[in-house]
């Protein structure tokens, strides 16, 4: 398995020196073999799209998982049309920032390069694996792809005509590799291949993330992981607040940026939250509160404190009423995961505050949640939304998948 | 052990929340009192470090450590004048980049914040207990420093007058806290503080940054480990390579910008070694050799593979003659660490090729590599050269300390 998994990473290697020095032309063009590829053939990829579905429904996944695992012809279409903006976004490989000249006469710049052999491990969507395959490639890396088992068909075939692509424009199929077999152990070794990866990108739920936390020796960008929070200040726009809590609950609740806690301000609770609890309630939304929010619906179950702590992906939120933006801000702090939050205020000084204290990759104000999101905030197509702190926070795009190297040009300076 | 290191990161954790909102004017003075603090208190500080040399000199480490380990009073005003010029610079906390409207009528930035909690790992140098602290602070980051056993009595004394003047300006002293235990398990345990602590950026040799990497669950930002190169190549303006072959090696050799193994072209080779070898024999460096190189000057012993691997930080140099530039640039990417990588060359084309194909945190043309530094690439002080990818590449500063996060400003938007 290692050795498997190590040739493939330095196979991988020597394809990123081909493809890092490629330019936008060559690049370009295998994102669009890419793309018409996969249309050309969208009854191949629904036919291993339906064997996979198969198994999901024997194996009894829930409705949500099966919604990400799912592919039809639009979303196929879709993820060929994400292709092809990718081939239409800057080239960000080369660039050169910040030249300045010092006083002794060196030029130092830093040039934006790609960051190498990236390994990326994520589960059920398998449009990750196209837009993963594009966006790494654009940047001039290779990528070792790893979905998860229940995708494993799909991912076979998306990945088929990806490494078609790649040939026909003359690129190294070895840029962009799919893990074929389900065994997590493959996971383990990926997280452990020191000097042959540079970075993995792992995209999954929390418990998963600390595992590849304890388990990695590579450097990690970790991603997903929303328990995400609205909270509903006073003053506030009683429909403005009931329209975005809704919006971020219910729109599209299996995602990282859907609401998982609504918090609400004490004086807006009782204004607010019996038309919201009754709109949730019918939109099939599992209402969990604590005892103040119990008091408004009868639909509202008892929560846990568990229930600050999940992420659901599901019809089901929790929702606290709160004292104040000071408890608000606490609650957030102590159970968010850093990904994204929302305030609804019609406070100048309350806005100003959350956006400063409160410490996560993305923070709104009177806007949903589910904006956090590479296209909604106009980086292009992304391959994630980091919820760490180093590197890249939030939507990360093919500028987050390089890095930078000092560049330093003298005619023979010496140091003294 | 571990109990005691919670309960240290949990005070650093409430520290950085008084710290990142406290303003440049209240952090630039407490960086102002820790400059005179350590000035006024010379001779306590230098009684300590006086039992660290004593120690160091009994356990018989080389002379390149004792002069890393060693203060006197020029190097303790310098240390003084690093913290005086850190409050100079510009506070990057709270920066807002990019801030765009989008066609919905978002507003999205990227505001500058502190990282959080930073554990920092390194060895011998006591100056780098203040400077750690300082850039920091600046960056509005708790920070626990761990220096190495060699200069816990120097370190601790450095540490005193830091807490006298985050305390004098009325910031929490838990800001910066020195571990002044020697037991190495610190090390693991601050590596494995998952949610306690946000990055831990540890200074030392390649076995001691592999380990870390095994080690470690919470993210790391490499440094250190500079197994330079200089490539002397054909053309070449014979003098200019000779004087930065010179330069990199003896000027100051015990630190990780200095070269460890010399590249020349084959053409060049009976035309520089030859005056080059006999200055250095006589500055005391010790050459190591492929077969082509011993044959040039009596000197040069018969280099081994390890050879090529080696970070000496010591007068100790390897050498070899290679076939031509594609031999130099693989001969870098099989044995270098990613650090710093020079070339000397009148061809403009190999310079171009060089600065783009060498992988490497600095690349340089025509310069010696002892310019990779914070100061002389004009950023300011430098908590370290990070030899990774991820975050920051290269010498890192305030603002590589700092992180983003996007901030929205909408007026009730939700998504459709």
């Amino acid at each position: 398995m290692r050795e498997k998994l190590i040739a493939m990473a330095t196979a991988a290697r020597q394809a990123a020196r081909i493809v890092s020095a490629a330019g936008a032309v060559l690049k370009n063009n295998a994102l669009q073999n890419m793309a018409d590829g996969i249309e050309k053939n969208t009854a191949e990829i629904l036919a291993a799209n339906t064997q996979d579905l198969e198994a999901a429904k024997i194996a009894g996944v829930s409705s949500v998982l099966l919604d990400r695992l799912m592919l039809n012809e639009k979303r196929i279409h879709e993820m060929a049309q994400g292709l092809r903006e990718i081939a239409e976004l800057p080239d960000p490989v080369g660039e050169v920032e910040h030249e300045t000249a010092r006083p002794n006469g060196l030029r130092i710049g830093r040039m934006r390069v790609p960051i190498g052999v990236i390994g990326m491990v994520y589960e059920a969507r398998p449009n990750v694996t196209a837009d993963a395959a594009g966006l790494c490639l654009k940047a001039g890396n290779s990528v070792i792809l790893r979905g998860g088992s229940e995708a494993v068909h799909s991912n076979r075939m998306i990945g088929k005509f990806v490494s078609q692509g790649l040939q026909a424009a003359g690129l190294p199929e070895a840029a962009v590799q799919v893990v074929e077999t389900t065994d997590r152990q493959v996971v383990a070794e990926l997280l452990t291949l020191d000097g042959y990866i540079d970075c993995v990108i792992p995209r999954g739920g929390k418990k998963f993330l600390n595992w590849v936390a304890r388990t990695a020796s590579v450097p990690v960008i970790r991603h997903g992981d929303g328990n995400c929070h609205v909270y509903l200040d006073s003053p506030v726009d009683l429909s403005m607040a009931e329209e975005i809590a809704f919006n971020a609950k219910v729109q599209r609740p299996g995602v990282c940026n859907a609401m998982e806690t609504l918090l609400v301000h004490q004086e807006t609770a009782s204004k607010v939250l019996p038309e919201l609890f009754s709109r949730l309630s019918e939109a099939g939304v599992e209402l969990r509160g604590c005892e103040r929010a119990r008091k408004i619906h009868p639909a509202v179950k008892a929560a846990t404190a568990a229930d600050w702590e999940t992420e659901y992906l599901d019809l089901i939120l929790a929702v606290r009423v709160v004292e104040d933006l000071d408890s608000a801000i606490k609650h957030i702090a102590d159970y968010g995961s850093g990904h994204s939050e929302a305030i609804v205020t019609a406070d100048y000084l309350h806005a100003e505050r959350f956006l400063r204290e409160v410490d996560a990759a993305s923070v709104l104000v009177n806007a949903s949640t589910r904006f956090t999101d590479g296209a909604q905030f106009g980086l292009g197509a992304e391959i994630g939304i980091s919820t760490q702190k180093l590197h890249a926070r939030g939507p990360m795009g093919v500028r987050e998948l390089t890095t930078q190297k000092f560049i330093v040009r003298g005619r023979g300076q010496i140091r003294t």
